[in-house]
């Protein structure tokens, strides 16, 4: 049965699910401190960073409840560690590179999980990519809106692109009935040196620039 | 029996909607282009532009499951839409007006369509015209959130406006039992032209400037 | 039976919500026109800050139908109360005391009922203190976001701490089992004065500010 999921490797994904919103709440905080905000506004754009990619895809698939409702303490652990982050931020500049691979880390997890979610309740495969790729990737543009700037995601190395394929090969893996470990295994880590190759070479995807004023 | 939607008139709505979605992932495509966003974000400003009213309206109206995850060949079709603008881009200022055309035809058509689910969910008048401002205007304010500016809609030649009043004729002429053909086709006459003349002759609704600092 | 919420009770909550829906369509009304929006662009505007906090709650919990949906007046009155405004904005600024008191008692009365809905559903403290807070704050960030600027919610005077804090008074009264009264009515003055004296001293959290770039 390559398709169950073993108590195994569901351990290790929820493990790297609190690392990873641990870590975005971290860097949800640091940019909250570049915006001035206070305490209480810090504390939620945590929150909303680490928990929103999810909570957008299980509401447009009608997925509820949502994870942190289920789960309140989520909002406890990501709430933490954007106000600790106030406390730590002037030490954090010498860990900047465990940050860049705690957030591409959080990339792959989020898409897996985001990709079982819509696995589980039965859709098709473009839904389960999207799926996999809201749940990357909206966290991020949250804060960015919250913040007021564009999403960096529009323009970022590749973050959406990582997360598209990371969930092509995983479906496309599981579809074919590969072993499921091997299959999350090769999809995150294809997915994660690809982020971390981008991330150290400034690759990215060709920008389309457009200058006419049609709108 | 004159609320019959007839195969005719839901084939010519659904192609209608088809030629809209395409249309307004084009234009944001656009818009996506003035900001530079790499193609990822071209392809996904243009799925969340085309279907995000649609969706907004669906989860706030509990309308599960959401259009795309039904039928997510739109996905592909929206974010195709956009890609495809990026290579001809350059012709696109010639067709400036048609794309105008289109995008009022889209405002309409998206009008109607949200309407017509608000209807089938035997919701109230009021909430059946909202449902179809939300499907006809929110896609354009997501995507102008996304590219950080104020949405135009708020500022646009007419643009809810014409939704509201299209919303509305339906809707009355619906509820008086006059052909359902008849009402739907003199609904979308009636928006269309006023927006073309809003455009064509710049009309707009009063603004409201207020310089005091209350808040 | 000190949890039973008694008649008079829940007519007084909904008679302080109407007041306070009101109110937050007004001073969304002159956001609106600070930024030259067009009539339309008031009223929904109007709308949406004043409906938006409890319509993203039921949203994420699940709580089907939404508030506006099961009651459309609530949409006439805001986007009418919004659009009044536009008539009497020049002698708001002589209001503006009662605007700024109308608002806090808003925070508190969205907080309270914000929680209400969560107990009902039967979900746990944290996300009852969490729905208060959306419920509370979150029309005022949809009305930033939509105005283009960082919401102010992240950096105002006590504002989300007032709502965390008047809930947690509020679930904690209520699971200790005093009298329900007695519990909402302490929770919402000592929110009320709070929220007062914060405006009055200028009382504010601290702010984390932060000038790195990890991000």
């Amino acid at each position: 049965m390559p398709f169950m999921e073993t108590p195994e490797t569901a351990a290790l994904l929820h493990t790297l699910f609190l690392i990873a919103i641990v870590a975005e709440a971290m860097t949800a905080a640091l940019a909250a401190g570049k915006r001035e905000m206070d305490w209480a506004g810090v504390a939620m754009l945590g929150c909303v960073t680490a928990l929103g990619g999810g909570s957008v895809r299980d509401v447009l698939l009608g997925n509820q409840p949502l994870t942190w409702v289920e789960h309140p303490y989520y909002l406890l652990l990501t709430a933490g560690a954007a106000l600790l982050t106030i406390a730590v931020a002037q030490y954090m500049h010498k860990l900047r590179n465990i940050f860049l691979l705690l957030d591409a880390v959080g990339l792959v997890v989020f898409t897996v999980i985001g990709c079982n979610v819509a696995i589980r309740m039965g859709l098709p495969t473009v839904v389960v990519v999207a799926s996999g790729m809201i749940t990357g990737c909206v966290g991020g543009v949250l804060r960015d809106i919250l913040c007021n700037s564009i999403p960096l995601l529009f323009r970022a190395e590749l973050y959406a692109t990582v997360s598209i394929l990371t969930g092509l090969l995983y479906i496309v893996g599981r579809r074919l009935e590969f072993d499921h470990q091997v299959v999350m295994g090769t999809a995150m880590v294809v997915g994660l040196s690809l982020r971390l190759l981008a991330l150290r070479y400034g690759w990215s995807m060709p920008k389309f620039v457009y200058g006419g004023n049609i709108h």
